[in-house]
């Protein structure tokens, strides 16, 4: 295989590239998406009417009317819907109380803003249950729950290492961080822990939980898991250093409700001198169930939807087919994207190029490339700059294209992903304030043309 | 002058650069800033405490007094204030209201949402008179004012050209549009107009009203100026085009109050090698009255004191001499950097470098640059490019460093500019929404430590 992408590189690197965009219409592509706006009323549109979109809910099902209904009225070559069986899950009541016993002997209670981790299993009895009442153990690491591997027992696990203030992109520190919530539960319940709440993973210190996917180790007794708001975790963390004999009751109801139907949702513009290759840019119309999902993903299904209408509506005909995918559970287990990826193709055609944007809808600052162009093919980033620079794009990054796009394998496609500034992103990821106030629509539309723009130089230059 | 400038390229572009920086010095930098948010904990503490800091104001005095204050408790060679005498305006009753005659022979009233421009003089009796009652003409750019010169005898004017939605920087919109605003209210006077009112200086579409400073022509009699909100100039120019008899009761109580002290704030490290050489980092104190002025320009307050102080607590000894100042009464006129570059310095002292920081707290993209660096020396480019790009900072920009130090012309003086994300700031400048809440925490503090690091970078080069 490594021979293999030797050789696709050095067609690529030895092609002259660059030649064929053109600059007045790149300014056009920019001048249409703000003067119009379009994607925004397009987000703003599917937040209001769909909400929040968790897999396989009713939002769900309205994400999906929307975005067909929306699609079919552009005149597209192609439109039509995948289905995709995907993971069904309910939150239920979810509570948590501190109480302690102070100085006098009575007992204090604080309410703790807490919310279910996805997938989480309930606490004992569910909605109708009287939850779970234990004492709380911090796990400041990975090293400090090495260290107290002995008092977890019969203990609530609260995992509290905060996302690194020091890395400039935020998505590399919720990396970091993000080891708490996808599998704290079950390392701490390997320890004999009957719960686990993990900070919050975000930078900003406010009231918001923020929940997100996580798992259960294969054999690991399954314990609930929730996330506290990082305000509340470092009160919590503030209260535990006074050694009072402090307890949380924990009431957790959520449940899995089992698979459900779901669709990937496809449109396209047939090439005219290369139908059977094609450019997906795709984003996810799911998202999780606390907000209506403008930042995680419906940021990324207005980017790829208005990228490809800019480009339809200035009268550009593609060489390749452009095709757009709004993929189905990303959350939950990337549904959709698998679906898609064995699937998702008639036979003798491909993808050439995917672009994915999942990362809200933040001011440009580039995109990340494949290898065999970010290692091997220095005139093409050149040339990309030239073109895109002047618009903020000027970040050109190795690998990481997106989880979705990421699923797809066929030989040689090169794999890409908008990036956008990333400071305010974890702000709302995966709360209840994740709608469309929080966008900014100058900077959601400079995304969908950098993104037009991004399509448009390589169905040139491929 | 030419040639005198030439040779100061030449020596710059023959000097070998950046050898001197070191990026972990640099990368140290950033965690300080980001990991303590000292800056934003100033320009919380300086939007509370002193609030709105409109030249010759309470406000004024108290921004004043605190700027001293803290500055006085860090441990600098030199803390002074620097009196400045300055115009002060203040602001008074403003209202507008629309008034027609609907179809039944009824009147209709729309309360519109105003503010007096600074500087503005009143309508007649000020405060306590009856204001001014007049039809309203539309005009829509600088030709709608040519071809509707005619109608606009004993009528309000109203200038109604929105911001360029398709330049990419807003700062290059707001100079666009910004005619209006400055000398509207002559033009429209030159025409026997007897009011003006300008569309908001934004890209948004909202209910608030932005103010700014305006300016009378010598000679030409002296009109109420006042700004609109975007949604009710939107809304105003639907009713005009319905051809109703429309006419708008306008109160403006603003009034010249004549001359105030105010004072620049200035704090120093002596250099350790060229005392005598000056790096100055500077912004403005004062701000408009409607807000507290977090963005304008409480942010280039708190990145020029954080800037200079991460410098001093990771131990940096400065080879030239560090110097913070505080300019009073930038909006209004700019006394305090013309007072500065007047009488500013000791003799036999100098400015080598001036950096500002006046374009809000966005996150980093760049630096302007002066032409004898960015046109004559690409080297010094690529070495601030290479210490910096990671951080954000990829935009070296020729010209435009701040209205504040491009007032200081000593010999060979490098003028700079911190170039913040663009995409918010006319959100909030000049409004009742420029506050802290505007104020994204890790973008400020990126912009501290990027202007720390420009500072480093030419301490360690020049």
């Amino acid at each position: 295989m490594k021979r293999i992408y030797i050789a696709i590189a050095i067609i690529i690197s030895t092609t002259t590239v660059g030649q064929e965009a053109d600059p007045s219409f790149v300014q056009k592509i920019f001048q249409k998406s703000l003067g119009e706006q379009q994607g925004y009323y397009w987000l703003k549109n599917l937040c209001e009417e769909a909400g929040p979109r968790l897999a396989g809910s009713k939002g769900d099902d309205q994400g999906v009317m929307w975005a067909y209904e929306t699609l079919d009225t552009l005149g597209y070559d192609l439109v039509q819907k995948q289905p995709v069986d995907v993971r069904h899950w309910e939150r239920g009541v979810e509570t948590a109380t501190y109480i302690k016993r102070d100085k006098q002997g009575y007992r204090m209670m604080k309410k703790l803003n807490i919310t279910a981790l996805g997938g989480s299993v309930s606490t004992p009895g569910g909605n109708e249950g009287k939850g779970i009442k234990a004492e709380v153990i911090e796990i400041k690491n990975r090293e400090d729950l090495y260290a107290k591997r002995m008092e977890l027992k019969g203990k609530i696990a609260f995992f509290n290492e905060p996302m690194d203030p020091w890395l400039i992109n935020t998505g590399s520190a919720y990396g970091k961080a993000g080891w708490q919530r996808w599998g704290g539960a079950s390392e701490a319940a390997k320890l004999g822990a009957v719960a686990s709440i993990n900070r919050s993973l975000t930078h900003r210190l406010d009231d918001f939980p923020h929940t997100g996917a996580m798992t259960y180790q294969p054999g690991v007794k399954k314990i609930p898991a929730a996330a506290i708001s990082t305000n509340d975790a470092e009160w919590l963390s503030k209260e535990l250093e006074k050694n009072t004999e402090g307890i949380i009751h924990l009431t957790i109801g959520a449940k899995d409700i089992g698979r459900r139907n779901s669709n990937n949702v496809i449109a396209e513009i047939k090439g005219s001198e290369k139908p059977d290759e094609i450019i997906l840019v795709g984003g996810h119309l799911d998202s999780w169930d606390l907000g209506t999902g403008a930042q995680d993903d419906g940021a990324g299904v207005a980017h790829a939807m208005h990228a490809v209408w800019l480009l339809k509506e200035l009268g550009y005909k593609p060489k390749h087919t452009l095709r757009i995918v709004l993929f189905a559970n990303e959350e939950f287990g990337l549904d959709g994207a698998r679906k898609y990826a064995k699937e998702g193709l008639e036979k003798g055609r491909k993808h050439v190029l995917c672009i994915e944007s999942d990362g809200g809808s933040g001011a440009p600052r580039g995109f990340s490339l494949p290898r065999e162009i970010h290692d091997n093919n220095p005139s093409m980033i050149k040339a990309l700059d030239k073109l895109l620079a002047r618009y903020g794009c000027r970040e050109w990054t190795q690998g990481g294209s997106g989880a979705d796009v990421s699923q797809i394998v066929d030989d040689g496609v090169l794999l890409c992903g908008y990036r956008a500034d990333s400071q305010r992103y974890f702000d709302y990821h995966h709360t209840s304030q994740d709608d469309i106030k929080s966008v900014h629509p100058r900077e959601l539309e400079l995304g969908s043309a950098s993104i037009a723009a991004f399509i448009y130089f390589f169905d040139q230059n491929l």
